[in-house]
């Protein structure tokens, strides 16, 4: 009280009861003035303000109500500011406590000032309602405003010492054994952040692209794929419930072509499931896939690639035309453990909305690969022949330099994870690459082959099919034209030795090509496996709020 | 061709090769001109255009692609107009060929003549592209404009003779016997985009208001309400697949509360399942829930209810305000069996957007049930003592005069579906109304106590919830208030008797309460029964693709 303020650091701390006290945020001075009711109090600050600024802040309607709102609020807010959260951090000092508060709406904060005895009963993990004015920051590196407490009230205790998240720094692996409170983390509220976000743009997507969202079954008789490993559905007591067995889906595919071909244009983001016991980054048993369909198509898989194209850019338009969320993941905070750095996530963002997608055949795919295992070796002689300067004794070689896979690369080979990534970083550039018309052996009975014209100089079969590719992952979206003439499409199923009860099973979907079957196409991609790639975490389980995984299903 | 023709009825026909053909609609008068190319057709048709029409029609990215796009454009349109789609009839006659054509993206058709030749290919069901001019219809009573088709291209036959849905009238059960097939329907088509704009204008609704759409987990360790029927997920060959049984969701509620104590308000469109063996109007065994939780919520039920008032009404806003969906939902055709009136269904549609939505307690909506009873039995009376000369010797009671139920009326009971018609008729006059603060001992155990002093005057127990009543429905949403405090929510499960095993097995749904947790609330809404309330209607199978119920499960 006696010290001689920094006036530039001066903050008023206002109060419900009948004083405000000044405090400056660098020294011990402190300054406490007595007013007859909290109306004066708010009288007197209502002169320092614009009146425009007054008018904004008094307008019920025009509030922020949320922690992201009142962070992208630039005007002063006097008095009537709120924020309602849960504490993040708190620092108690002798005549003042800073405290920062999150909602989730963003991994961000807000910085509330307040007296010691407003902020006492509060703890990290506490949620609170805080009311006051939103005014600039003294202390503009950190953050640019701060709300100046007036009332303080707990709403839920949090007792720091057996809250879990208390510690700073946690690991991915220890958070996931903790999955409802896990989303209470920074990374987490990005990510879910992120998976809002999308959902959104691909609803306003295909909304202006004339696509009816639509919601394919969960429960379902037929098996997309013939071989998928599935899971079985029964009563309670494990007895059949159906007359059919049934199964969840592995893909809506069959049932969306069904539904594209009576509205033409449409689309569904339905969770899926694979009973496999992968225990990797990229394998979860429950996902959600993005998956449209298209009948009446012209120009082939090129008119279905634009689609997949169009709803990809314009997810990462979403991201990046959304200041909070881009700051959210782009922040690295201390219990951020195992993140892309972020000049290396906006390098990916960017890649995929300001740079062109390429489109090669799978036969220039293994052209590309098979000049790239050349050039490896012809490196490599050169450096074992000490030509080469650089050569340090060992057989490493660079992605620039060639390449060379584990692999060996061959005409009718799938595609190794090795091998799209090198064709995602060197053909691509650093932007997604589409690699289209595979060895039809390789693919699905439903896809559509390639007219004898388009196939290579050898004769070798293809299909209109094409995966997507994206730098540093590999394969994110399938897609391709099917085949829409039933006796081409009961041949193949016979041709590939399915079963006369597998055949029966989808007669409806064989029947589907029996009247108006316009030519159709689609694709689906993995959304989760997406979202992991936009948010920079290389396990799509950091992606997903309650992950199931290899014997995994918590809660 | 020798015959006078009646000018106001002459059509010209416009082809790709190198002659036009003008006709007249009301008699048979034809006459063929010449042209040395297409090009010149366009010329010599562009005279008519309005300068602002033609600039219109030849910028490309201006061009209507879906039939619901080519019914809303005023503008004519030369030669560049086209349609893609199935021919919903087709009228061949001597000089002219009449076809309406559809794509799904409206139950509306797109009128296009043609000349016998160019029509001879087409049948019921075939997928065709026509291009053409848009211009205005000479018989306006059928349609404003219609397509003069210059090019027609078969793209898939369909088989006149097969065809199931040549004829012009199913019933929905026939039509539900090929689920696949009943899409193409008019009734459906309809139907399913309905569903398409409700899920777009949710997204749009909860965008707007700061909530985060999640997804929570389908496959689940947890049984929401403690008894409800399940089923069971195993591997393929009925072992289990995860370390503890698991099921099929019932409800997302309880992870959606962990999601709110991180995120603050969330919402999320989710599959959910129940092994009932009820082969009612009401009820499948796989359905959506549109479900909310928010946290931090300072009015109680209050603040929640307004919360499902906003979004039904901004579904049904996004229903009236779109011309050619209210259009197709009010259109009743021939093969439209059992739909409401479409006066009845404005009414409904109205009742929601327009009309005030009652609030009141669950022991107010008993007393209004007793009235009803009381004032039925004295309409009887006075019935049975003659001294009503409308008395017709029965002892019907409309609801006018009282009501004569079949279930007594005690507080405490559940509602049973004629109490709730009855509450929504008289008491919603017409809306939907909310019934509030139900008996303890009907609801589930995560539900709010009311304080005593909201307690009625005989100190009987209630809880802060609601449920939504809609006319001629009843229950459609349910939402409460949750127990947020450690204590009380442990001691009410042990109270109901739940397992040691069952609480366990719920522990981290009771751990949320441990650290921080806000005052929740939140809601669910049948949505498969609000889309059938919102279509007229009566079975929600008729608003789902591939719906599964009581034993069928098809495709």
């Amino acid at each position: 009280m006696s010290a001689k303020p920094h006036l530039a650091s001066l903050v008023r701390l206002g109060t419900r009861n009948s004083e405000t006290r000044t405090i400056c945020r660098r020294c011990v001075y402190k300054n406490t003035r007595l007013f007859s009711t909290g109306r004066i109090i708010r009288q007197e600050n209502s002169d320092d303000s614009s009146p425009v600024e007054s008018t904004a802040a008094r307008t019920a309607n025009a509030l922020p109500t949320t922690v992201r709102e009142l962070l992208l609020t630039k005007n002063d807010i006097k008095d009537q500011a709120a924020v309602k959260g849960w504490i993040q951090t708190i620092r108690k000092q002798k005549g003042v406590c800073f405290a920062t508060v999150t909602d989730g709406s963003t991994a961000q904060t807000v910085q509330v000032v307040m007296t010691p005895e407003q902020g006492s009963a509060l703890t990290i993990g506490a949620a609170a309602k805080i009311t006051g004015s939103w005014q600039e920051s003294p202390v503009k590196k950190a953050q640019q405003k701060e709300l100046l407490a007036a009332d303080v009230k707990l709403l839920a205790e949090s007792d720091p010492g057996t809250y879990p998240l208390q510690k700073k720094s946690h690991t991915f692996e220890y958070l996931r054994t903790i999955p409802h409170l896990r989303l209470r983390s920074s990374t987490s509220r990005s990510i879910l952040q992120l998976r809002s976000t999308a959902l959104s743009q691909i609803s306003t997507y295909f909304t202006t692209n004339s696509f009816a969202q639509v919601q394919p079954p969960i429960l379902t008789s037929s098996d997309c794929e013939g071989a998928g490993e599935v899971f079985a559905v029964t009563a309670s007591d494990r007895k059949p419930f159906f007359t059919d067995p049934v199964y969840l889906t592995v893909s809506s595919q069959l049932h969306l072509e069904a539904m594209a071909l009576a509205m033409s244009k449409v689309w569904c983001m339905s969770p899926t499931f694979r009973a496999e016991k992968s225990d990797t980054a990229r394998h979860l048993n429950e996902f959600y896939m993005l998956e449209a369909e298209i009948a009446f198509v012209e120009d082939g898989i090129e008119e279905v690639m634009n689609v997949v194209e169009g709803v990809v850019k314009s997810i990462v338009h979403g991201l990046v035309n959304n200041e909070v969320l881009k700051k959210d993941l782009l922040t690295r905070r201390s219990d951020d453990i195992g993140l892309l750095e972020p000049k290396q996530l906006e390098k990916r963002w960017d890649g995929i909305i300001n740079m062109p997608w390429r489109r090669i055949t799978y036969t220039q795919a293994i052209e590309a690969l098979k000049n790239a295992v050349k050039r490896g070796e012809e490196y490599k002689a050169r450096a074992a022949s000490a030509m080469n300067p650089n050569y340090k004794g060992t057989h490493e070689v660079t992605w620039d330099q060639g390449a060379d896979f584990k692999f060996p690369v061959e005409w009718g080979m799938n595609l190794q994870s090795e091998h799209e990534k090198y064709l995602a970083h060197i053909v691509g550039n650093g932007a997604p690459v589409f690699v289209t018309d595979y060895p039809k052996q390789l693919k699905p009975f439903y896809m559509l082959p390639n007219e004898s014209n388009s196939r290579d100089e050898e004769g070798r079969e293809t299909v209109a099919c094409f995966d997507l590719l994206l730098p540093q992952v590999g394969e994110i979206v399938g897609g391709s034209m099917r085949e829409h003439r039933y006796e081409m499409l009961e041949g193949e199923m016979k041709r590939r030795g399915m079963s006369e009860e597998s055949i029966k099973q989808l007669g409806w979907y064989l029947e589907l090509r029996k009247w108006g079957c316009a030519p159709l196409g689609g694709f689906g991609i993995g959304f989760d496996r997406l979202l992991a790639y936009l948010a920079g975490v290389e396990n799509i389980r950091e992606t997903v709020a309650f992950p199931r995984w290899f014997d995994r299903c918590l809660c």
